[in-house]
């Protein structure tokens, strides 16, 4: 089956905010055999959104709106939809008790505005909302299927596990020949997708299927993997295939799959080998420690870190002279050095890493130009090992390639791969 | 003017890769008057590119495409383009020799495949790519102007920066009648949208100009307003008259406008006072560090912090009891107090934030659920303060809304309004 995402709002269309719905939509549809044929994001404007439906629900057996259901003026999914429809709305008594009862299980005191929420189009349904005050819509026009959820990512989360899955098992019974579609994406670190396109050679070809291709971000090059055949086995098969010839090609380059990060697999190989992590931060400020600790079960492996931006604390808490900050400067191999020693050392931690650097976009010289980051790795049964590099892009971007590059040293280490 | 942003790829309709260019984009166009009309994302599909494109053209004076301009064979922009165009593709020697001159000034070996990147719609022209091997490219079609971009949200950035200025000013000058359109975003957190929808009232309506609406972005509500007029005057005026309005009726609820961050706000508030920060984080693992060092000159204001993940570095390194962490356990009331104490004492700062909190999604009982966060905040001349909350949503909401409330309480401190 195939289907077309919408997504409305002023918000999206200006540019005020980033549309991140979609793309999750796409992959948990995706996960189910459905294909999204297009994206398309339209303003907060009653015919524009009425138009947009009509003509998805033309091109796909399902169409899935979010946004435009709140409680204010610019909110306007429901006119639309009714519009599209051909027909009036109607106050739903389900949906009215469903959003009194919001404000009562909160103990809050229901604004009077909140009641839009219980119109919807004359002939559709309501979903609940389990978690806002916004229910949903759902309605058929031209023989689609429209789903209509609020845009708030963590309630349209919700809604879609409650609601999508027995929808879908209906919709499917209906007819349609057997297909599935499964994707599946491997992630490197540390090269070009040019020279990870040259690994990859002919599995890129555009007729193969599986078919194979390569997308950057933030440093990452993912190859991603569809497999489309009419049964699940055949399809799991192929793309198992492809899988393993990806990774016999790219070697060391590979940390993980799908939406993994390296946090993720760092976290992961501690845990497995029962060591632990202590950081030493300067112009990460904290990044990396962000990143390991969005990681449930985190703390099995970090003890935790310095977050060492001033001279004074990489000295007084570790133990950084300050000759060599003054004779190096703080971003410098000595001061790598010492910033991971000093951290493993007061952690009593098996790893630590350490990173400072020049994030700019000031502080730059003909010597040191932005982008200069030493970044430090201390164990205890190798030598401690630091680093230079010069890390491309704006303060963000340095920030992140910094932060990817130290967990990547600590991957290969614990990957007995350096 | 107005005009359509196509983004193209696979891992965006599959959701594999979130779509932030478009928005981009459309913050950059807005400002220069130019009217984004909708966003459509389509699959690295030959005829649903030209299919875009033709479509788009009709729709709108500008359009700019983004992505499938990559060395790999899923690359299909290029030929979409000349399809959508009804020309074939010539190689042009001037983007052969920047692609090659790309390669030469980093010294690395240019990869065959590299050479289609060179290739352009016969009638086009090439537009220089600073920071990467693709060039853009500049079509006409049905009148309208047609742009094509990497997708590499850096080397679009570059490029729209270089190109687009000048090609909009030869646009606006073949014509179009004298339109300005001006907006703003007033930001602000602590309550949620229903309860600033009330609060702005009838500056809601949406047939005022200029038009004023609400959206929220983990958990800060924003306040978009939107002017509408024949002149620059006469729409800043207009807008600056509604935002001083959303301003009074708001009050201490807004805390910056368009971009800021909650972080932005308090490193400019500290920097203006003189005045110094430490962190102490234990659930949050450095977030908030990491949101204060992503502004430029934060080192004027921040010192530093702790990652207190263990109870060991709690104890060790900024002095908490282990009698009060195995007496009220380190999510509590006297142990936030501490972190906060102790990291303003150790680091010599004006003042100090502490976070410590459940996460989850594990480690939740029924007196201490997931959610639960003290958050302390010391300084030299009031009592230490803490706070409990209890945070909705996820480990990544709960972590994002615990920073956010640290941040906005220092806010409050800093601007004399706790």
């Amino acid at each position: 089956m195939n289907c077309v995402l919408l997504s409305i709002g002023d918000e999206l269309v200006l540019g005020q905010t980033v549309d991140t719905n979609s793309a999750w939509l796409s992959g948990r549809l995706m996960e189910r055999g459905v294909m999204p044929l297009y994206h398309l994001t339209v303003p907060d404007d009653r015919p524009a959104i009425a138009a947009a439906i009509r003509e998805a629900a033309r091109a796909a057996k399902l169409v899935i709106v979010t946004g435009g259901l709140g409680p204010t003026d610019d909110d306007l999914t429901r006119q639309g939809l009714a519009d599209a429809m051909g027909v009036e709305l109607v106050t739903d008594e389900l949906a009215l008790r469903q959003v009194r009862e919001w404000f009562t299980r909160r103990q809050r005191p229901m604004v009077g505005r909140n009641a839009v929420q219980a119109l919807a189009p004359r002939g559709s349904t309501i979903l609940e909302n389990p978690t806002g005050t916004a229910p949903g819509l759902c309605a058929t026009l031209a023989g689609s299927t429209v789903l209509s959820f609020p845009g708030v990512p963590r309630e349209l989360f919700a809604m879609f596990e409650l609601h999508v899955e027995p929808l879908l098992q209906s919709i499917e019974a209906a007819g349609a020949r057997p297909r599935t579609i499964l994707t599946h994406k491997i992630n490197t670190f540390g090269e070009g997708e040019s020279r990870v396109a040259e690994l990859l050679g002919e599995l890129m070809a555009r007729d193969r299927n599986p078919v194979v291709g390569t997308t950057v971000s933030r440093g990452v090059v993912s190859v991603r993997i569809r497999s489309d055949f009419p049964s699940r086995p055949l399809a799991q098969q192929h793309l198992d295939d492809t899988a393993r010839e990806i990774r016999r090609r790219l070697g060391p380059l590979v940390y993980g799959d799908d939406d993994t990060t390296l946090a993720h697999v760092v976290i992961d190989l501690l845990r497995q080998r029962r060591k632990t992590l202590a950081l030493a931060e300067s112009c990460t400020g904290g990044l990396i420690g962000t990143e390991l600790t969005e990681i449930p079960g985190a703390s099995d492996a970090l003890l935790g870190g310095w977050i060492v931006y001033s001279n004074q604390l990489k000295n007084e808490q570790l133990g950084v002279s300050l000759d060599v900050l003054q004779q190096h400067g703080a971003v410098s191999e000595p001061v790598a050095l010492a910033l991971a020693e000093g951290a493993r050392l007061r952690a009593r931690s098996d790893f630590a890493l350490a990173v400072t650097g020049i994030a700019g976009p000031g502080g730059g010289t003909p010597d040191k130009p932005v982008g200069t980051v030493w970044i430090a790795l201390a164990d205890a049964t190798h030598p401690t090992l630091a680093q230079r590099f010069i890390m491309p892009g704006d303060r963000h971007t340095i920030r992140d390639r910094s932060a990817k590059t130290a967990l990547n040293m600590l991957r290969l280490r614990l990957s007995g791969e350096r």
